[in-house]
Formats: C-alpha cells, sequence, structure tokens
C-alpha cells in the first residue's frame, strides 16, 4: 500500500468546470427567473447526451464504466484488493423540469473529482471506490422517485420500474432501451462496504446557522399520492349551483386543506405540496368533469406524517357530502418512512470535516436522496452543501459557491479515503 | 301572395333525423358518461364536416348559401319582395369539448326544417327568410364567445377576431382559411327585419315549472377572466412553508373565494365557474411557479354583477399580503352586459304559442347566445325548448325530446312566417 495522506483536497476549478460543463445540457431561458435554467429529465435525449459527458469523464479518469439493468451507472477506481467490498459514492444527473446545476450532479462529479485528485496524487486505496449514478432519482417523469437505487437495493422490482409510463405513455423500459441506456449488469447490488452522498442542502438551514457543512442524520418520511376527483361536466352560465358536481372546486378544496393542516401545527413540521392541478375539459364555461392534483407530504416524524395522512384521507372522503355525486380516487405514487443513517459513517464524516477545518451541525434531509435506499443494505450517510437564496432548489436560482461545493467534496473525498483504507 | 296559413307544423322526424346525423360528426365515446360525446370545436375539420353537411341540406331545400369573412353561413329563402330586409333565425354548430346533440344545432337545423317546411306547403313569404351558422359561438377555442355573430354585429372588429389563437398558437384567420371557410361576403350585415333564434333552455327551469316553451327576456351579463398566477418554483421537501411562494395554493384560494361569494348571496343571483385550472412545472416535488385558471361570472342583474367583479378584484389584489412575492395578472377574456330581448317580438312569439296550445313562461338565459349580438341591430327574442336531467348540457347527457325540439321548432316556424309576412 501506498502511504496515504491523511487528508485530501479536490481541485475546486477542475469541479466547477464539470459542473458548468454539464449544465449547459438540457438548458433552457426560464421565463420566471430570467436565468438559464436546466431540464434534463431521466431518459431524454438530454439526460443521454449528460450521461455520455459523465461517462467520457469517468473513462478519461480510468475508471471501468459498467450499465446495470436500470442504467444506473457505475465508474470502478480498482482496489488493491479487488475483493473487498468497494466504497460507493454517488448520486444522480437527472434533473426536475425548472432545474439549477448542483441538486444530484454535485455528488455524481463530486465523486469523479475525489478519483481524478486520487489519481493526481498516484493513491490506490485498499477497496475499490465506485462512483454511481443512479437513473430516475427525480420521479418526475415517471413518477416514482429514487427509482434506479431503489431498485439496486432491491425495494422496488425491475420489472415494476420498466413497467412506469409517463404522462405521453411511453414505458421506462422502452425510453431506457431508446437511449441505449439498458446495460447488462444485473441491478440487484451487492452491499457495498458503505455509501456516502454528496448533495445540496437544498434548504435555508445552514446558511441561516453559519455552517457550510452539514452532517445528515436521515431522510424524513415522504408521501405522495395523485387524487383524481370525477364530477359531471355542465354548463356554466346555466346549471344552478346547488346541481353542480364540480370537480375543481374540490381539487381547490384539497389545496386549501393540506396547506390549513401545514400551519395547524397539529402534524409537527409537516410540509404539504400539490405540484400538479388539472381540470378537464379545461374550458372556461364548463364545470369540470375531471379534476387531478399530486399531494406531496413530508414530515421528519412518522407518528407525524401518519396522522396527516389519515386526517387527509378522512378529509377526501367528506368532500362527496358537500357534492353528492363526486367520486374521489386515490393513488400511491411513493411512500417511504424516515430513514435514519449511519451513526458510524455521520461520526466519520464529522471528524473529516473537524480535520479540514470545518463545524458541522447534523440535520435532517427534508428531500429524499438515493442514499435513503443505499440505507437498507450498507452503512449509509450524507454530507450537505450550503446553498445561497434561502437554499432554493428546484429552480434556475439553485446555487452554491464554488467554495462550499469544493468543501463539500473535500469532506467527501477524504472521508472516502478513510472508508476505503478499512 | 299566396293565401298563408295562420301556423306552421314541422316534420318532427325529419328535425330529429338532421340533429342526430350532425351528432356523429365530431363524436367520441365520453368515459365519465359512458355516453357518445360530441367535440366538434370551431375551425376544426370536425367543424368543417359539420359545415358542409349543413351546406348540402341548404342547398338541397333551395337556399343560397353564402360564406362571409368570419365564416358565418347563411341560406337564403327569397321572398317576394327581395328587397325587404330579411327575417334571419339561426343559432351555431360548433360546440364545447364534451358536448351533447342539441345546444346550438336545434337553432340551425330547427331553420333549416322550418324552410322545408315552407318549401313542401309551398309557401313563399313576403321577406326573405335567411338562416344563418354562426361561428364559433362557444369560444372554447379561441377565448371569446358569440365570436362570429359580434364581428358581424359590430361589437368586435373582424380584425381582433382574425388574431385570436388557440391553446396551440394558431390564428383564427389562418384556421378559417385552412378549413376553407373564410368567405368573400361582408361580415357587417345590414340590420335584419329580425332574429329568432330557437335553443335548448341548458338549465331545469322549463322542466321544474312544468312548460314545454320559454320565451326568453334577455341574456345575463357575463364576465369571463383568465388569472395568471405568478409565484417561485421550489423543492417540495425542503422549502419551509413561510419561504414559499406557492401559485398553485393562490389559485385554489381564488376557486374556493368565489364558491363563497356566490354561497354568500351578497350578489344576488351570481353564478361562478372556475372551468380551467393548472400549475406549471406541474411536477409532484416542485411547488409551482405558475398557475392559470379561468373565472366565469354570471349575473341577470349588471350591479350586482360589477360588485362580484370589483370584489373580486380586490380578493385577488390582497393574495400578495399572504404571499410576498406572488404576482396577480388578469386578462379580460370576455364581458358583456345584460342583454335585454325586444318585447314585441317576445309578445309574437308567446301569442304563436298559445295559437299553437303551449303555455309559455318568460325567463332570463343563463348562457350566452348569438342573440345577444343580434338585439345590437335588430329586435330579437328566442324561444327556450325544455332539457331533461335537471337541464344538463356542454355534457354528453345533454337531451331534449323529440316532442319538446318539434315544439319549440313550431313556434319559430310560425314566429318566422308571421314576421315575413310583415
Amino acid at each position: 500500500m501506498t502511504d496515504l495522506p491523511s487528508t485530501l483536497t479536490v481541485d475546486s476549478g477542475r469541479l466547477w468546470d464539470s459542473l458548468m460543463e454539464l449544465a449547459t445540457i438540457g438548458s433552457y431561458p426560464d421565463e420566471a427567473t430570467g436565468l438559464m435554467g436546466i431540464n434534463r429529465q431521466s431518459l431524454t435525449d438530454a439526460d443521454a447526451a449528460g450521461r455520455r459527458l459523465v461517462i467520457g469523464w469517468m473513462s478519461d479518469a480510468g475508471l471501468e464504466v459498467t450499465i446495470d439493468e436500470m442504467g444506473n451507472i457505475f465508474g470502478r477506481h480498482e482496489g488493491t484488493e479487488p475483493n473487498l467490498a468497494p466504497v460507493l459514492a454517488g448520486s444522480h444527473i437527472d434533473t426536475v423540469a425548472t432545474a439549477g446545476a448542483f441538486d444530484g450532479c454535485l455528488g455524481v462529479l463530486g465523486g469523479l473529482e475525489v478519483v481524478r485528485c486520487l489519481n493526481d496524487a498516484g493513491i490506490t486505496t485498499r477497496r475499490p471506490i465506485v462512483i454511481a449514478a443512479w437513473t430516475e432519482e427525480e420521479g418526475v417523469r415517471f413518477g416514482t422517485d429514487m427509482l434506479g437505487s431503489a431498485v439496486a437495493a432491491g425495494r422496488l422490482t425491475l420489472d415494476y420500474a420498466y413497467d412506469l409510463v409517463d404522462e405521453q405513455g411511453l414505458r421506462f423500459g422502452d425510453e431506457l432501451a431508446r437511449i441505449g441506456f439498458r446495460g447488462d449488469q444485473p441491478v440487484r447490488m451487492d452491499p457495498p462496504h458503505a455509501y456516502v452522498e454528496c448533495h445540496i442542502e437544498q434548504g435555508p438551514v445552514l446558511a441561516q446557522e453559519g455552517y457550510d457543512i452539514g452532517v445528515v442524520t436521515g431522510v424524513q418520511a415522504i408521501s405522495w399520492q395523485k387524487v383524481t376527483l370525477h364530477g359531471r361536466a355542465a354548463h356554466a352560465g346555466t346549471t344552478p349551483t346547488e346541481l353542480r358536481v364540480d370537480a375543481g372546486l374540490a381539487a381547490a378544496q384539497i389545496v386549501v386543506k393540506v396547506r390549513e393542516m401545514v400551519d395547524s401545527g397539529a402534524y409537527g413540521r409537516l410540509r404539504a405540496t400539490v405540484g400538479h392541478i388539472t381540470t378537464s375539459p379545461g374550458l372556461p364555461s364548463v364545470v369540470p368533469n375531471r379534476a387531478e392534483l399530486t399531494v406531496d407530504l413530508r414530515n421528519p416524524d412518522d407518528a407525524h406524517m401518519a396522522a396527516a395522512e389519515a386526517d387527509l384521507a378522512t378529509f377526501l372522503a367528506t368532500l362527496p357530502d358537500a357534492q353528492p355525486g363526486l367520486r374521489v380516487e386515490t393513488k400511491r405514487m411513493a411512500k417511504t418512512n424516515r430513514v435514519p443513517f449511519d451513526e458510524g459513517i455521520q461520526d466519520a464524516i464529522a471528524a473529516v470535516a473537524a480535520d479540514l477545518g470545518h463545524d458541522t451541525m447534523r440535520l435532517m434531509s427534508g428531500a429524499g436522496h438515493d442514499a435513503q435506499e443505499m440505507a437498507a443494505i450498507t452503512p449509509t450517510a450524507m454530507i450537505f452543501v450550503r446553498g445561497e437564496y434561502d437554499g432554493i432548489s428546484h429552480n434556475p436560482r439553485e446555487y452554491s459557491t464554488p467554495e462550499a461545493c469544493a468543501a463539500g467534496i473535500n469532506v467527501l473525498a477524504t472521508t472516502i479515503l478513510r472508508l476505503a483504507t478499512q
């Protein structure tokens, strides 16, 4: 074994340049912000182009690249003891429709930067190091988030994933083949030695509390459901109010209700979002016969989450009382309980950060991450990087400074180095 | 002059067959009702096919067919004194997206049946009789209802109409030319002698009160506006509630508010409908940065309407107080005051109905009709025909019996006959 340094420092400029170059793929002029946004949803042509760029960089860095049956990309930096379980680090490069440059990409390109840095220093670790780019983390196209890592960890089946369809009715499995990323490696993975993911916080806490780096204690519970209301189309000018079965009104009442639930404080730190609302036939003079919406609930506490879900279900069941004839249909899109991360990995990250001169705070993640899937099969934790502008994310204004990104990836690099030496 | 009968009786079966044949054009299987619905929106290929069918029937009945610059179709039954102003009768054959067979079509095909009946009886009237099929009465495709008749009557300009665009960005003028119905007759019409329109009630009043036929006293005030909310896209899991600018929430609050306004009783017989709601980017995990909705207000009283519009505007202006950073944009789509119909024509209709053995009631129209445009240039009134199932309309369940349809068109026929003799 080579003589290992106690800490690693990555090339901040090279990391930043890679982030900015990947950000050009799928970019669009965002009307709302006046900035360039990124729309690189999973298994689109833009996603494929992003994947090819990242794979090219992995190959240039000497990584052995494999693609599994879910299109998850792995770049392996061989260890001196190839039969040992590798240290796995990664995140995703797929985005929402109105994204910035950092969500997910920092973890993938940061992992790549770690390997480049090891190469520069001529370091070979005892254990292999594998950098992962997971498929469809966002879940915005096929409706289930953390899809690639969930199948790899065995929580979901490959058949389930392949049969998901997008809004246009296109199958996940078909789209994966179409873009050339239906790989041949078995998707169910052998447990790695550990999993570490560096990600932007996507919230305001680190900035408000004055930290660059957060050690993530786990991921809060997440519930997604689609609610479809079936009413009755009727003429806007002639149909008496009391004879209407207005699906759009019921949808609006749900939106207002979930905000009231949040504001009530009765469900702890509940967050609730209705991101998607639509009505049919969608004409000014026709009472909607159909409305559809999504409800995204998050809670750091499983009991509070269960109470919120139960009370929402009760509310939905009362809607036909006010509008007889209304039919309410719900479909579960995603549901995960609170996932606590491994305390040993958390402590290892905190120790590295301290050695690099960073104070850290521990915090729970508001967003779902691939790390929560890996936590089911291996000791896992995450590093959070501070964001600007209240940590806004899923928005072109999403921004973390080059210094903050480098700080996070420096912590990732030394954490990987130490874990790969175990 | 020929010796004229005092009343006319049309061929009920021929009328019904024509209604049912036209209903096959643009038909689709309606999921919500399990019935065949009709989607024959203005200037679509289906509309063009419907127009060709009606023109063929007009020609078969010996009418001289002309098309004006708005695509309005006129079939002229010459009078013994061709220079006298004609009696005009008509309605429209364009439909909403989830229509039945009667809305509009009864007035056009009923007018055609009147002419067929005159032909059968060998009757030539003193004044010419013109049967009109107006373009884009529904306003669902290009956003302004009564469009063809409004331009013919001079309330809107031809340029205004030609430059309207549909949701796909297609121009009215281009679409009119594309389907081959941009005619050469000047659209601004010389005032006819009178205008009479027979239409289904599209409401429950006639059935509830036990009448087959209604004499329409006018059309209530109608206001359509589009409201666009500009918020800020943000991550559903990480963005604290107090930092959100949620355009979808604001949209929902408007929907709930307008129903509260109706239920309050403070605005007389206000009806309010939000038919169209949509959010962007429309993803479960992204707080909407944009939401759009339409608000359709109707009121038989202009003062109550003005109060409702003012109070809604005040409410919209308060939305940014609750969510600083929210921007509210409104766009007027349509606005008409209450239109009273001519009392002389109303009395003439009532007298005909009485001669035919029908009790009648007088009622105001909840829906807008081409008659309200014609009322600006000529003495005008309408005949309402009873509907079944609470008079449901803009829905495949829309239904009036063959007997009710024939009763209305018998009244129309004799009314036209008497007016054309004046």
